[in-house]
């Protein structure tokens, strides 16, 4: 497969595993994926209670990115608002062959006009307050992660994890998807459908 | 409990999943565990096929730390030589209360001489070349963590979440780490016995 180009979005805020859990997964085939964090300003940004990743690239730079990462986080409250931030990702997920979410971060490319008619899916912790921002999103209850077209968006935190696996059998097969989780010592939930978490009312 | 800095060593190379996957599991409790990334120098440094981490402290500045983790990667082959690097982290984990591990991190321990004739364990794929390179530790082929007095380290990447789980129980509580799993949505293996990539001759 031809070289991908990751863009991995940071902002003040975001969550460390919904970030590096499926950079963890890509990273084992770096000789496929090449993952550039993407900021809009040069400093690098603190993750929500965590360290600060510094960006290879900023939205300026107009990188055309294969593949975004677009985490979620207590950062998103503010991301959600910000006409420069969603502007940025309507135009790079527009480039883009597939779009990855995990957790609220699915909230910012609803908010980005990307999801509308769309399903997608979230953390269910914050399903409701995701739901009532973005009420023209169909929204699942009950799933690990949802593919639909080029999106896929999973639900919180660990999830990306497992969403990741998928996108590299996806996109390389099941012994490269195999050969990562193997490097990593990972067990990973391979079906979307089995959400622990899910709050699927009876 | 009263506040527990948690020193996170970055060097080049680190391992994305080895660090960010406890560091999430802590975040959680935020109240209690104060992150602060520790590198030897002010630079940020790239993970290992992956973006930089900016320290908030340098090893100039002799923070005491309650807790350290010190997470594998390739960058290991490199600080496993370097007198700098493990005079600083032999001082850093003698001050310590706890000191953490993930992957080939429990190396650098071993050659910093904090780990003699103790039992460790490392990752599973690196396990041989581990061995040879530190011959005095007692390393366990067969588990997902290992404690021994104030060291807990763990086997690779993934496996450091299951570590910070059984962390976070062991200092606040079984409630606390659940409330932790659940928030990140994670579904904890919870035996240090339970190593689905055990290498235990039979």
């Amino acid at each position: 497969m031809t070289k991908q180009t990751i863009g991995a979005v940071i902002f003040p805020g975001f969550e460390m595993l919904d970030y590096y859990g499926p950079l963890e997964i890509f990273c084992v085939h770096n000789d496929v994926f090449e993952i550039r964090a993407v900021g809009e300003l040069t400093d690098p940004v603190h993750a929500s209670s965590g360290p600060a990743t510094a960006p290879d690239d900023t939205f300026a730079d107009e990188v055309h990115y294969d593949i975004l990462l677009v985490p979620g986080g207590r950062g998103v409250r503010t991301e959600m608002h910000s006409p420069s931030f969603l502007t940025w990702l309507n135009a790079a997920s527009n480039q883009a062959t597939l779009v990855l979410s995990v957790c609220t971060g699915s909230l910012l490319l609803a908010k980005a006009e990307l999801l509308d008619g769309r399903n997608a899916t979230t953390n269910k912790n914050a399903f409701d307050w995701v739901f009532e921002n973005a009420p023209n999103v169909n929204w699942q209850p009950n799933a690990r992660w949802v593919e639909d077209g080029k999106f896929v968006t999973s639900s919180g935190v660990s999830a990306g994890i497992d969403m990741a696996v998928y996108v590299t059998e996806k996109l390389l097969g099941k012994p490269a998807a195999d050969h990562a989780t193997f490097v990593c010592e990972y067990m990973p939930n391979t079906d979307p459908n089995n959400d622990p978490f899910s709050i699927l009312k009876d």
